[in-house]
């Protein structure tokens, strides 16, 4: 499956957002995760990295 | 496999510019793409949205 984590950074350290991100919108300053169980959060962030190799994304909150 | 094609955004149409992408990165107003090829590609645009379902990267360019 091509699913990834999520994962909001916060200093040096990230949290970790959501489990098995299926689709990401950026716009307006914000950024929206779904996952494959319809769950949907909605971050006042950007996208910094995302590797499909690690299946990980990385977003950056926007102060 | 979970590589995704890239697309950008000219007005109504979408350009392919990537295939078998696997790492994106965002920062100061670029965004870079890596292929499984080894391709790089920056471009001066931003994230539009992602679909891991469909596999199809959307970038939006910065005027």
């Amino acid at each position: 499956m091509c699913e990834a984590k999520a994962y909001l950074l916060k200093g040096s350290e990230e949290e970790e957002i959501m489990e098995e991100v299926n689709e990401i919108v950026e716009e307006n300053g914000t950024v929206t995760l779904r996952s494959i169980f319809g769950e949907e959060k909605v971050l006042k962030a950007k996208l910094k990295s995302f590797s499909l190799v690690s299946h990980r994304v990385i977003l950056e909150p926007i102060p």
